[in-house]
C-alpha cells in the first residue's frame, strides 16, 4: 500500500493545491491531506472550513481524505500509516527549505520519504498568501481558487 | 502617456530607491511613488514623513509624485491611471517573489505590466530593513540614505 | 524618443519571445530586435531565417524592426540610437547572470539602461534550447513556437 | 501499474544515483533506468559499461531494468509504458532547469508526470562531473561511487 | 592577532554550529561566539543558558569564548578587538542575505571582514528553527544537537 | 602557519580578483595563487602571462606567490603545504557549485578547509568571461582590470 500525506495550511485552498492532488493521486492507494494548525498563527479560514472544502471537492474520490492535525508531520504520518510525504514546489527558494525539512523528517523517521511535484505553470504564482492579500482588499480571486472557496467567501461577505 | 507606479514601504527611503527612480524616470511621462501602508505593520517612520522625503528630494522634478495608499497595488494603479508597475530588484531571491506578484497582478488586470530594474551594485546591499537595524543601535547610516532622511533622523534624536 | 533593443539568439523564435515583444512594445517608440551572431557557435537556423520570422510576424507593426549584429550589444545600441536594453527573464538563475551583464553594460555606457520583463507563466518553460532538443528528435513543437517557425520547419523537413 | 523512468547520463554511476533508485523503488512496480546517449557528447564510460553497472548492482532486484536510449525522454517513456519520470535533485539551480524540462515534457505528453526526490545530504555534493575530474587526475573516488564502478576503473588502469 | 567573531542566535546550539567553530578555529588566535539578544524576539532558551552550553562544550579550548551581546555586530567586534566575522552558510538563499549584511558591515567599518564557511553536508539541514519545531512537539532531537543541549532539555522536561 | 591557496583561471586577472587577495591576505602567513591550466580549454592569455601579472602586481608583497598547476586542487595544496582553499563568491548560483566542490575536496582530504569571501559590490559583476567578451570586440576594459593587464592588452594590439 502506498499511502501519501500532503501537509499544508491551505488557507485558502487554491487551484494549485487541487492540481497537485490530482496529479499525485495515481501514485497512491490513499492520499491524506493534512491541514496543519499552529496555535501561534491565526488563519483567515477555520480548520474545519478548510477540511470541508476538500471534502466537497473530492467527494467522489474515495482515495482522498482530509484531516486536521497539530504537531510533527512525521508523527501524523505514522498515525495514519503514510509512508510518503507529498509536497508541491512552486518557487526555487521554497525548494531549499523543503529539502531541509525533508532531510530532517528522514532523520527522524527513515521510513518516510518526501516526494516533490511541480504544479502547472499557470498555477505557479498562485500562493495562498497572495490570495489572502487580494481577498482582504476586496479583489477578485475567482481565477485562483476552486468554486467551493469562492462560494464560502461570497456567503461570508453577504452575511 | 506612459505612467509608472513604484510601490514600496520606503521605511526609510534609501539611496537605492533614489537610484531606481532616477534611472526609470526617462521611461515615463509620469512616475507615482506609492508608499504602502499596512494596518498590521508598525513602521519606523510615519507615512507622511516618507511622503515628505520624496517631495523634497524630487521637488524640481514635476514628473515624480509620491502618494500614500492602502489596499491592492493594481487598484491604486487604476485610480491614478498607471499602466506600469516599476520594481527595483536587489536580490535573486526577491526576484522570484516579485515575479509571482507580477503574475498575479497581470491576472487581476491584464492592462498593467510590471517592469524590473536593477540598481547600481554599490546600492544592492542597502536594504531598508538593514538600515533600520543600524539606526536602532545608533550606527551611522549616512552612506545609505539621502540627506533628507539623515536630517530627519538627527532632528528626531536631538529633540 | 524611447528606443529599445531586444538582444537574443532566437534560435528559434518562441512564443515566449513574441510575448515579451508584445508586452514591451507600448513602452517604446521603436523596438529593435537584435539577432546576435557568434562566430564560435553554429546555430540551428540561419540569422537571415530568424530575421525573416520577425519580419513576417510583425509586418503590420512598424515600431518593430529586426536586425542581425555581431559584437558588443552596447555598440549596436549606439549605432541604432537605442537607450534601453530589453530582457525577458525566465529563470531565477538567469536573472543573476543578466544582472551582471546589465551592470557591465551600464559601466561601459552609462546612458544605456537595461529593463527586465517576465513572460506569461505558460511560456516560462519554453526555452529555445529545449525547443531545439524536441525538434532534433522529431517531436511536436507546435505549442512552443509561432506559426511562421512551424511552417519553416515543415518545409525544411518536406524538402 | 506504476512504471517509473529514471533518465540520466550516469557517467559514471555514483552513490547518489543508487540512493535515489533505492529510495524511489517502493513507489513503482517497475523502474527503468534510462541511460541517455547524445551523439555530440563523448562520455568517459561507454553506454554498455554504464548499463552493465546497473545490471550488476541491481541483479537481485527484478523491478529495476537499465536501458540505453537516444532521443526524447517522453518517447522512450511511451515505448516502455512508463507514466512517471523520476529525477533526483541535488542543487537548487538544478531544480529550476528540471522544472522547465518537466513542464515541457508534460506539454508534449500530458500523461507523463515528473516526480522529484532529494538524495541523502552526504551524497548531495557527489556529481558525476566532479567524480570525472577526480578520476582524470588519479584521485581516489572510492567514497563517491559503488564498488562495481571502482572495480571497472581499477581494471582499466591496470590494463 | 587574528581574532574572529561568530555571531548567531544559537537557540539552541546545534551540531552544525559546533562543526563550524571547530573547522574555523585553526584560522584564529581567538574566537568569540557572540550570542545576539533581540528585545523583540522571545527565545526558547535564555541567553545565559546558551552561553553556558558553549562554555561547557569548549571548556578545554581556551581560544573559544562565548559572550552575550545586543546591538550592532560591528560594534561588538570593536569592543572585543575582532577583525573577522565568521558565518556558516547553510542555504543558498541564506548566502545572498549574508552577503548583503557583510557588505553593510564592511561599509560601516572597513577594517572588519566577513568570512564564510560551509558545514558538513550531514549538518546542512539542521537549522535551529527546525530543531525548535521538533522539540516543541516532543520529537527526538538527539541527532541534531550536542549532549549538553540534550541534557538541559531532559532536565527541563523532568522538572 | 596558515597557508592559503587561491585557485582560479584568471583569464584575465580582474580588479575583483585583486580585491579578494588583498582582503584575504591578513588571514594567512602565505597565500599561493594557483593558476589552473586545463588541457581541454584554450585560454585567451597564456598561463605564463597570467602568472607574470600577479608577480608584478604583488611584487612588494612577499606573502603572495603565484604558480601554475594542472590536476586536482587538493593535490597542489598538499604540494605547497596549504591548509586552506580561498574562494571569492560573486553569484549566488556560483555558491552552490563552490559548496559542492568544497565538500568533495574535504572528502578527499579532511585537512583542507575552504573559506569564502565576497568581493566589493562594485566588482561583483566583473567576471573574467564578460571581460573577455568586451575585449574580443574591442571594447574598453579599463574599469575592470588592473593596469598590468591593460598594458599587456595594449602592447598586444599595437604589435
Amino acid at each position: 500500500m502506498r499511502i501519501g500525506f500532503f501537509p499544508g495550511t491551505f488557507d485558502p485552498v487554491t487551484l494549485g493545491h487541487i492540481d497537485i492532488v490530482q496529479r499525485a493521486l495515481p501514485l497512491f492507494d490513499k492520499l491524506y491531506i493534512g491541514i496543519g494548525v499552529n496555535a501561534n498563527k491565526q488563519p483567515m479560514f477555520t480548520a474545519e472550513q478548510r477540511r470541508a472544502w476538500f471534502g466537497s471537492i473530492f467527494h467522489h474520490e474515495p482515495k482522498v481524505e482530509a484531516l486536521v492535525y497539530e504537531g510533527l508531520t512525521v508523527d501524523c504520518c505514522k498515525r495514519v500509516g503514510a509512508n510518503y510525504i507529498l509536497r508541491g514546489i512552486r518557487y526555487v527558494s521554497d525548494f531549499e527549505y523543503e529539502k531541509a525539512i525533508a532531510d530532517m523528517n528522514r532523520s527522524i523517521d527513515a521510513g518516510i520519504e518526501t516526494i516533490f511535484l511541480t504544479c502547472l505553470p499557470q498555477y505557479t504564482s498562485v500562493a495562498s498568501t497572495l490570495v489572502r492579500d487580494v481577498l482582504r482588499y476586496g479583489g477578485d480571486i475567482s481565477q485562483f481558487v476552486p468554486d467551493e472557496v469562492l462560494r464560502s467567501v461570497r456567503e461570508a461577505s453577504a452575511s
